[in-house]
């Protein structure tokens, strides 16, 4: 199946970029892929002369660059979110190379028609944990041991370059060709970890001054089953039966 | 076969670079992939402080980088050459994609244990066809036919990037093993599943009597997330917290 409209429907998302110069390297990596839209979390720098001489022919890219103030705001309305970090992390176990993202990318966006986002951390910190939690699922680029620093510009351009080939078939036959039951949005998966949080503040299972791992380990469970919408709906009606008891109890 | 050996028996080649912070951008990429071997011919400048910044810690490929006066003395004593070309030309015909070709690569690097070589040429004029004939195949990058102008670090880091993945024997598998978390045993999973439906029978949600497909519902949910034993534990915590509220109430 060859679906570069599809490309159309992807985000690449920069959080907290310090450096004007690879934004430009990332709009011009991003449209010589035939992607278009550009998210920037809190820019250190933007607009800038360096980002534009980077971007070279991409300017447009630039000119209708997103700029928010939370990844959260960035990924509102999507339906999967792919992480890049090249550090290992205890909560993050499964994990994928580029390739094997860039086919799940493409089969949320061809069969939901929904937006989908690639995300990547500062240059120098990454994603911080958080931000980690707020994506569906983390993706590693096979690299160097010894030296596994790509730059941004560098990194965007090989992902963007995985989901062309994607796009373009590659792979696209070992995809089950089904469609998927609607997924949940961001925006709803967020509202039901905000509301399970709650539930178990009050029925005294979690201790706000002592979170523990607590919601990142429900978030990273919760983040491998890609909840559909009418699920959210289930949990969060099981949550409210169960919000009743204690609210009443306590 | 896994074999990053052979990736030490790749010399990557810039014909004419002008811009001494490209020149810098793929020597960072060439390590990232683990690769070491950079071959320039006339540069325009080199060595170069701007070249050196944007190598960030792979100043050791800019220390070994041999300068040269002609493709011809690069190219002295390879087996093999690539040369990455945008442009279509009449002189080459058969063209590979960068998947193919590092597999080609790879596949000469191999058996030959000779030394292989991939050639890029200047920023804004490509390679020569005269410097096109030195090599042995013409290989093209998939690109937004708009607007195909990769910057060349990124170019670069593509192609190291697929050998990276030729000389691991292929993609998906090949991540480095981690070790995964213990996953949670069938019963276990079944007596969360039973928990589960005797406390949202106890709160209210789920009537006996109408089930409808709920309890199917809630297995493909957390069938799809592969539950691990210290999820079950975490689960049913929560689920107990629950039930104490619910059972005081009634």
């Amino acid at each position: 199946m060859n679906d570069l409209s599809a490309l159309g429907r992807i985000r690449v998302v920069l959080s907290r970029p310090s450096h004007p110069g690879n934004i430009g390297a990332v709009a011009r990596a991003m449209k010589t892929m035939g992607l278009a839209h550009l998210w920037l979390v809190s820019p250190a720098f933007f607009p800038d002369p360096v980002a534009e001489a980077r971007a070279s022919g991409a300017g447009d890219v630039l000119v209708g660059a997103r700029v928010v103030d939370s990844l959260q705001e960035a990924l509102s309305g999507t339906v999967f979110a792919a992480a890049l970090t090249a550090r290992r992390r205890d909560l993050s176990l499964a994990r994928l190379d580029p390739r094997a993202a860039a086919a799940e990318l493409m089969q949320w966006s061809r069969n939901t028609r929904g937006e989908v986002a690639l995300v990547f951390g500062n240059e120098a910190s990454g994603l911080s944990n958080e931000e980690l939690g707020l994506c569906t699922l983390p993706v590693t680029i096979p690299a160097n041991p010894d030296y596994p620093s790509l730059n941004l510009g560098a990194a965007v351009q090989l992902m963007c370059y995985e989901l062309r080939l994607a796009a373009m078939g590659e792979g696209a036959d070992a995809l089950p060709s089904e469609t998927l039951p609607e997924p949940a949005t961001h925006d709803e998966v967020e509202n039901f970890f905000e509301h399970l949080e709650s539930s178990i503040v009050a029925s005294g299972f979690l201790d706000p001054a002592k979170p523990r791992r607590l919601m990142p380990r429900l978030r990273r469970l919760f983040g491998r089953a890609r909840l559909e919408k009418e699920e959210i709906a289930i949990l969060r009606g099981i949550l409210s039966s169960f919000d009743a008891g204690v609210k009443n109890y306590r």
